[in-house]
This record gives structure tokens, sequence and C-alpha cells, in this order.
């Protein structure tokens, strides 16, 4: 099994940042949030000029053995035609990676369709999708090895390649089902404030996937062990987020955190290596019921509440410019005395 | 006395648009706020593909009478001392400008100090600052129609050079305490839910400050109308931004709304002309007293919760790439069809 080595950052200079950030010309703390990033991206970086270079957002797209008992609006094919669609520049994630200069890399994780060879996709299928977890374990111990090593290998190469701040996007039909069966094993919260609407479910349809989700949980005879919860119920493209996120904390790099299904990644790493957690930015609370408790329980402040529900990495990317802004803060505001300004508080 | 010729946007083009949102491939509604700020900029510029030209940001600066009071944190001189600042590229505002390419224009619209002739600063100096409007009047009708008269005409400078998007800041030492006036006498909220900290007093100098604006509400003798408002405890500044926020909705232009000072100018123009709200984007909800309850009486939905309170239009143009977000998703995603998705919603 894949060992990590994460340590939290040093708090050495914890006193040293504040006093930079103090010293900016602006009423204390008046910068918010903004200051607050750049104080724990200073931590991070263990540098009071902290910087961003060459952001990369992974997608990893898988399909799901639980998408044939309908918990999902949307059928299969889906998964599959959003991977060229990706390709092509015409997704939600698409127009945000360009705007905001992150690198794109799609991952097919596992999706349950074979593609012509092309080298925009990166090929990790570990199979055409994952089992029904309704009746039997989603994915082997190995199936959940290869996984993680993926993910962690692909952020390696990320880092290599000069990146130091990273999100992980999804793209899989019925994977809020599988991250809503994490939630509920690796929290004490009730199932039914685990699931939500997905891709935009009906009442009657979340009430279907209540049902059968509750019946999958009653049908699993793991141990609730992370490890066990993570394969029996996850998909492949989560798992691979979870290696990439724990090979991120261990290279000491930003972790930008989109919405429910990867906010379930990160839960999960957490239960692993807690240490993982002082790397994340979440970039926004979203929609999906669930996500907001879910935040509570990691401590986590969201940067946007802009009701997004789309997943992709695309919460987690339109909330980097506020990531670059804490940045350019710290870096380019004049302290007072270098503005011959009156220090005002 | 001025006189704008404000209209709201024709809603005739709505279902297209709502159409051409709903078409892209993500489920529908799954891009919340961005989906919104879509319609509502098609509908201002009255078109399918709208875009954002040459966006920028007036801070409109001058001192107020009532810092004689001693209702601010700061001393007066850090008005002047933040021209400077800003001139010298080091102030909060100038790096998130920098970052998201707003020009800038520093107003002096009245500050208690000569500035020696700068190109870079507009020199529309009403006065050196406002009267005390403890005991008077702060500006006469002439001073304010002249104060409405130069902030449409730089707004109308901006229109000419290219610009559909604009924000306005402000630097003014107390200008919290004159926006607090303006917030109590044209709601219904009582003064103590409408005064803060400003750049930072504490319980004792919050307490002192509402005192002071209770004694100056005790001896305002004028007719509440929104004009004898404005003028007997307006900032120069403040009536400045007032009339380019007016001017921008009569052009059609997008207004990015910042703080508590700001959104109490979209208050004042809104009951000049209410028609302006329809050309309001607000970029933030600040961490001043007061914000949150005004922002809900304009039933405004801010864009970003980052706990700022500088001023200057840095929450406006913080919150700008949002609003980019938002065009560049209609402008640029692909539809179901172009993208041979199958539709699923």
């Amino acid at each position: 099994m894949i060992v990590f080595n994460i340590t939290s950052p040093d708090t050495g200079i914890t006193c040293e940042l504040q006093q930079k950030i103090d010293n900016l010309t602006k009423p204390k703390g008046s910068l918010g949030t903004l200051e607050t990033l750049a104080m724990q991206i200073g931590l991070i970086q263990q540098t009071l000029s902290p910087s961003l270079r060459k952001p990369v957002n992974i997608i990893f797209a898988a399909d799901h053995g639980i998408a044939d008992e309908g918990v999902s609006k949307s059928p299969k094919e889906v998964t599959r035609q959003m991977i060229s669609n990706f390709l092509d520049g015409g997704a939600g994630i698409c127009f945000l990676a360009r705007q905001h200069g992150f690198q794109l890399k799609v991952v097919d994780a596992g999706v349950d369709y074979v593609f012509s060879p092309d080298p925009r996709i990166i090929n990790h299928k570990i199979r055409k999708g994952t089992r029904n977890f309704l009746h039997e374990s989603a994915m082997t111990i190995s199936e959940m090895e290869l996984a993680l090593q993926y993910g962690a290998d692909l952020v390696t190469e990320c880092h290599h390649n000069g990146s130091n701040i990273i999100s992980f996007g999804e793209m899989g039909i019925a994977n809020t089902a599988a991250s809503s069966m994490w939630m509920t094993c690796l929290t004490d919260i009730p199932l039914p404030d685990c699931v939500g609407a997905g891709s935009g479910l009906d009442d009657e349809g979340v009430r279907h996937k209540q049902q059968v989700l509750q019946a999958a949980l009653d049908n699993y005879k793991g141990d609730h062990s992370v490890l066990n919860v993570m394969r029996y119920f996850g998909g492949y493209e989560m798992v691979m987020a979870v290696g990439g996120m724990l090979r991120a904390a261990e290279l000491k790099m930003v972790i930008l955190v989109d919405g429910f299904i990867m906010t379930n990644c990160v839960l999960a790493a957490s239960k692993l290596y807690p240490e993982v957690l002082s790397y994340c930015i979440y970039g926004h609370c979203g929609d999906e019921s669930g996500h907001k408790k879910l935040l509570e329980i990691l401590h986590a402040t969201p940067l946007l509440h802009l009701g997004l529900r789309l997943g992709e990495g695309t919460g987690a990317i339109c909330a980097y410019p506020i990531v670059d802004s804490a940045v350019r803060m710290i870096n380019r505001m004049h302290s007072f005395s270098k503005a011959s300004v009156t220090k005002y508080f």
C-alpha cells in the first residue's frame, strides 16, 4: 500500500507573516479572507513572498456500477460524451481554465467506453466502471491501490513541471451517490442528510436514490475502516483524486478544493492523513445537499457561495483569482512606512 | 439640477437568453450565479453575446468636516496620504486593478490639502472638505449639483473611451459616518443599526460615533428629501459617485458596486431613479455593520463574502472575475447539440 509522508507546515514564521500583513497600507484585518489566505500560503511555502506557479486542474472521469439502479438523472453515456466536450473546449471547466490560466488534464480513470487512442486523454482506465455497490464492493483492493498510485504519480509529474497549486475535478454519472456513501460512513451524519439531487433529480428521484443507498448501506458488511469504505463505495475517479491530494500535500502544494464530491475526497484523505487539511483551500460551497454540512465538519471556510453544482473543478477554478489576489496583496501592497502613510489602527 | 434619462432594460429577449443558457452543456441551473449574471448583462446590453470592455474604477477622495468630532480611528491626513499611495501603486486597489485589467482614475473631489498639479490626479476639488454636519449642512445646493455633474461627466468620458463596465471607490476619513446618516435617513433602519467600526474603532469609539451622529440627527432640521439628506450629510466623493452611477445607468453600463459607502450611494441614486438598480452588480457584502441590512433592503445578492472593509473599490474589483466568468460562460460553452451530449435535465 502506497505510503505518504505528510507534515503540517512549520509555524515558525507565523509572527513574521502576520507583521508583514498588518503593515500593509490598510486598516488591520480589512482585507479579510485575503489576509487569511496569504498567511496559509506563506506557511505552506515557508516564505514571506509566496507565489503561485503553473496551476493545473486534473479531471478524473469514471463510471459507476450503481448508476444501473437509476440513482442519477443523467444517462451513463454522458460521462464519455463529456470527455469529448472537455477535449473540444466546450465544457464549463474549459472557459474557466482558459480565463485563469489553468492547464487541464483529462484522465480516463475508468469510463465505461473504449476511446480511440488520443494523446489528450491520459489513459489510466482501471476497469470499464466500478461494480454495483448495492450488491458487492465497487472495486478490489488492488484496483484501489492502483488508483491511489495513478493519482499520486500524476501530481508528482505536475510538481516536476513546476506547478505549486492544483485542483481536482471529476466527471462520473452517479458519483454524488458514491460520495454520499463515503460521507455517511466517514462521519456521524445520517444518510438522508448526505443525499442530494445530483445533476437534477426531482423529489421522487431523490427519494429513490435514498432508498437505493439505504439498501446498499444495509447490505454493507465491511469493517467501516476508511480504506474499506473507499473501495466498497468509491469511484475510481474519487480514489485517484484522494491519491492526488495526498501527494500534493506531501509535496507542499496548495490544493484548491472543488465541490461535494471532491470535498468527500478531502474527507477520506484526511481520515488517512489529517495533515492534508493544512494544504486545502476550499473554492466554494455548492448547491448539492450535504456539501455545507461536510464543510462544517472539516472546519472549512469556502471562498465562494455562488450556487454552483457542476463539478469538473469549476468551483475550485472559479475561486482561483481570490487566491491569486491574496498572494498579490502580500507581495505588492506597500507598507505604511514605505508609503509614508500614518499607521491607522 | 442635472436630469438623467434612465430606463430599465427591455425584457423582450429574456426567453431567448434563458434558452441559450439552458442549452449549455451542464445541468440546468448548475452554474448558479454565473447564469443569473449572464442574464442580467445580456438584458443590459440587449444581446445573446454580451461582452465586457475596458473596465474602469474611479476613486473619489474627499474629506469630511464631521471628522473633527473624532468619529474615525484614522487622522484626516490619511486621505491625502492615500492619494499618493494610489498614484504610487501601493494601495489595496492597485494590485487588484492590475490583476483584473482595470484602469484606475483618482479624483480629488474635495480633499483638505492642496496637491501640486499632477496629471494623474483629476482635480474636481469642490472645497477643502465638507462642513461639519453636526452643526450645519455639509455642502450647499450648488456644491452638490457641481459634484453630481462632475461624477456624471467622468463616466461619460469613460463610456466615450469604450468602457461598458465601471466601478466606483472612495477614500475619505469619516465617510462611513456620513454613509450611516444617509442610510438611517433614507430607510427605516434606526441609527444604531447603521453605525459601525469604520477603519477600526473599538466599542468605546463606536459608542462615541453613535452619540455624535445621534446629536447630528437631532440637530437636523431639513425636509428629509433625498437631495436634502444627500447634501446635509454627504461627502463630495459620495455625491460624485451618485452622479457617476446615474450617468452609467443612463448609458446602459454595468455598475459594479463596492462596499458600505458605495452601496449607500446606490441607495440614494435609486431613491432618485429606481431604474438604476437594474444596472448594479454587488461585488461583496463587507464587514462594516449595516452593509448586510442595506443590501437586503436593496434586494441585492452580493457576489463575495470575504470580510472585506477597505473601500477604494476593492470589493467591487475583487468580484470582477466572476462577472467575467459569466460572460465567458454564455459565449464560450458549447450547447448540447453542438457538443453531441445527451441533454441531461
